[in-house]
């Protein structure tokens, strides 16, 4: 993956030659910015001894403990907008003394034991696509900071067809699961826009929901075993399709962040592949209609496997950059007659087998009718299919001219969804508008559940040159405040990381927090796991 | 409720008179066994000191406190199989030195801040219908026990018709809530064999499953939200559809078993009112067959909302009970003809909008056919519905025969769950015909999930007088063992309590347990909440 940024180095523009123009309108100037070189990039001189070093190398082997420029670099910061800013500036603030590359569980669990001696942190590393801070290599205090790429782990350890289980080592990545359940007519069914680089460890710990969660579940429905290595020793939980042995153990593992212990193996739950798959354009004359749509399929148990309701803004945007081509004009027209110009467009997606997609598929559009939809044809889930990994792509063409963009997302129920959407949307907005670069934000449902959904924002700003993280900061911090103050949960699938973290006891108060802090004291007595995530305590003697 | 039993004092027999004949030919031996009286029950003298009975009645209210033989006796034990031997034989062992009736949540509060500081052990009860020991007044070392009846804390809170939202106080029966919720066209969907005692507190602290959890989830699916009064302090987590905030507190909340604290308010998801029910009985030739049709069903995204599965001898044993009127014998002489003689009944349940109903029926159907099911229409499931919550009146006539009647459930994949019900069946058919009381084993499938099912097993021999609760041991220890081997959960839904406390350790290991007494040691410091259960160290100084 770029250092700097999102795919490989060979990967073209993903900016349509009219968004300059649609940027232009909107009032956001762009000015070229390029990064700086890979050499350019000013790292703090590595600080592990050499007898700590040779410890590590004695675990996993010499050639898999890497101290050079390329590899810190490569794990200095996730893929956030303040990771990116500061990479391209060529400072990333910190980088991990030393990447520990583990060949398997015994491993992981050897290097968890001497960097406890040593007082080195540990910061686990899947796909390193965090976009909260959740890999910063914070040392929190200890003498040194290594990051466990969990590469190497990337095999599928059994594969259960009768219980539609496959356990898989925690670095094996998405894609490549994908290709072994695919050539076994099976399907994971979690495709996040991160798809393309996410683990499934990486996955697991972060409760990650894919673009089709509104009908797979999310990551943490998939999870029905997993074998954490934390430094006080294994939680070894075999897979179960359910249990009332007590607390929910598994679903306090998953979402750790790495806080307690490295997740080296998961058992999940797999689906035959769908026989077919049909995705429905559905415009509404505006959000609240939509939204109210979104409700009755969720409360008819009508919901389709991928169900995206864009707002005014984000579906203006989605049909600008689709262009001016005489298809899309004649859309727009009769857009425009039928009353639905400047509405809101959803994606329903359904998938399975054939006569059971076409009846849900039938259902559905009946009840959105209902609610005002019309339904206008297969071409915009074709055009969002095609595009549904592109936007860390966007991304990183628009800064390089010089535009922040950046996403966030929260949850709520369905009674403070629509206030929600509209504070924290003018929080935003309000906040760039005060810092003298106002932009546009634009919103999307994309997962439905029986009693609220989720809201997905974007924003897209010309950036403060010189300024960046603050003026970044105050919108970030505008959005979490609105999301607080608005009944909704501070993350719904990016998870806590560095970046949510002064947010979370607000969610869990205090004796939530301390709760899970004494989980954290026990499984990870040296306080070493993910310094600085999650906002819990560390209690090290 | 009936100290000794189930149901109130007025409640006829459910045994149908042909039942003796069939206990008779299965060689199960019967002789009257009264329980002893009220007044017969033997109690140790309450030992709380006058000082702390004061301090409980300054919180609660004189009369809210109450420590006359009647109450205690009532509250001595829930009401599993060894509760009950012992009630009707007058010596339950021990019981709550005190009967606290809290009415609103800072009592309960000020009870739990009293009894850390008096060291008196609090036990939390709800319906106090727990069949595994889980509301027993055991004192670990305490000064005394007080149990905590939550039965004043009965209202609803708040109901959220938009987001499908209801929030009450945790004693609420579960009956009373569906009333309540059934006058708006609304239905939680929670319907344990327990129904008609339950308290929606309880069922949230023991992981409860209803008979229609395959289409309603379990407990656990249904709680989006909830209040835990502990020694140190609330745990207040709002009502969410979703969120990645972390590792899951609420999921780790649900199945606390009152050892963390008190749940003193809970918000669940409910759905619309079912329009149409529709129960299907379909015959297979044996429970393999069966099993497997099951499996086609979760596979194929087509379970009922109910589905259960009754082995050959629960099956043998339904019939038998039914009768033998005229339409009972033609029944059998057609399954006789369609070579199903001594086969396993199925009870397919659907519900929703008809629509929906009439889709989702004819699918599950034709799945079930293709794996060799025969439909035998809908009087084997409204038999069924009808005799939904008898099995514990059925009980109580049993031991007043003589007779042991115990029931134990578990949970695995797919791929294990025909080998765990042989090895199972066997293990307590061994135990039983070991200790000279040979007997029937029984057993159903009644939880579908896509990667695994539930196996819910009853057992009928003759008491071995005198001797009842080491006969009953044997067995339950030899069914866990089985259990444990063949990788299933020790229990899907009765919960941990005392009974299977000891077979924790081998589902969540030691570093698991672990992690759990550091939330115990956090959130009640003191050690006091239910001891005894869910084998949770206390780490009291």
């Amino acid at each position: 993956m770029r250092w700097w940024g999102w795919g490989d180095a060979g990967h073209p523009s993903a900016l349509p030659p009219h968004a300059l123009g649609f940027l232009r309108e909107a009032g956001i100037a762009t000015a070229p910015r390029p990064p700086v070189s890979l050499a350019g990039v000013r790292l703090p001189a590595a600080r592990l001894s050499q007898s700590v070093l040779s410890t590590l190398r004695e675990i996993v082997g010499t050639d898999a403990v890497r101290d050079d420029h390329t590899e810190r670099v490569l794990h200095a910061a996730g893929k956030g907008y303040p990771d990116l800013v500061r990479l391209r500036a060529g400072d990333p603030g910190d980088a991990p003394d030393a990447v520990v590359h583990p060949g398997n569980h015994d491993q992981v669990r050897g290097l968890l034991a001497a960097c406890t001696r040593a007082s080195v942190a540990v910061v686990p590393f899947g796909g390193g696509t965090s976009v909260v801070g959740g890999v910063a290599p914070l040392r929190d205090g200890h003498g040194g900071v290594v990051t466990l790429d969990m590469g190497r782990m990337g095999e599928v350890l059994a594969l259960d067809v009768r219980s539609a289980t496959v356990t898989v080592q925690a670095g094996m990545r998405a894609p490549a699961l994908e290709r072994y359940l695919g050539a076994r007519g099976l399907t994971l069914g979690h495709f996040p826009q991160s798809f393309e680089y996410v683990s499934l460890g990486g996955c697991a710990a972060t409760r990650s929901a894919g673009q089709a969660s509104t009908g797979y579940g999310a990551i943490e429905k998939m999870v029905l075993g997993l074998r954490l290595a934390a430094p006080a020793g294994d939680v070894d939980l075999a897979a179960m399709p359910a249990t009332a042995a007590g607390p929910g153990l598994r679903q306090l593992l998953v979402g750790s962040e790495g806080t307690l212990g490295v997740i080296g193996e998961i058992a999940l739950r797999v689906r035959p592949a769908p026989q077919e798959c049909v995705y429905e354009g559905v415009f509404f004359t505006d959000f609240d209609a939509g939204v109210e749509a979104m409700r009755t399929l969720a409360r008819e148990h009508a919901t389709p496997d991928v169900a995206r309701l864009s707002d005014e803004q984000e579906t203006r945007m989605s049909m600008a950059l689709a262009g001016g081509g005489a298809k899309a004009r004649l859309g727009r027209a009769y857009l425009g007659l039928r009353g639905y110009r400047g509405g809101c467009l959803a994606i329903l997606g359904f998938e399975g087998p054939a006569e059971e997609v076409a009846f849900r598929r039938s259902r559905a559009l009946k009840l959105v009718r209902g609610c005002g939809g019309l339904a206008v044809g297969r071409s915009p889930g074709e055009a969002w299919l095609r595009s549904r990994f592109s936007g860390p792509y966007l991304r990183d063409d628009l800064l390089s001219l010089g535009v922040m963009v950046e996403t966030l997302e929260t949850a709520a129920q369905w009674s403070s969804l629509r206030e929600l959407h509209r504070t924290v949307a003018a929080a935003i907005a309000d906040s760039l508008s005060a810092g003298g670069t106002p932009g546009l934000v634009m919103c999307h449902v994309s997962h439905l559940y029986e009693t609220g959904a989720s809201l997905y924002f974007t924003f897209i700003a010309s950036q403060r040159h010189g300024d960046e993280i603050a003026q970044w900061r105050a919108a970030k911090q505008a959005a979490s405040r609105a999301i607080v103050a608005g009944g909704g949960t501070i993350t719904h699938h990016h998870a806590v990381g560095r970046d949510h973290a002064p947010w979370m006891i607000d969610e869990i108060g205090s004796a939530g927090l301390a709760a899970l802090s004494a989980v954290k004291a026990e499984l990870d007595p040296a306080g070493i796991m993910n310094p600085g995530k999650l906002a819990l305590v560390s209690r090290r003697g």
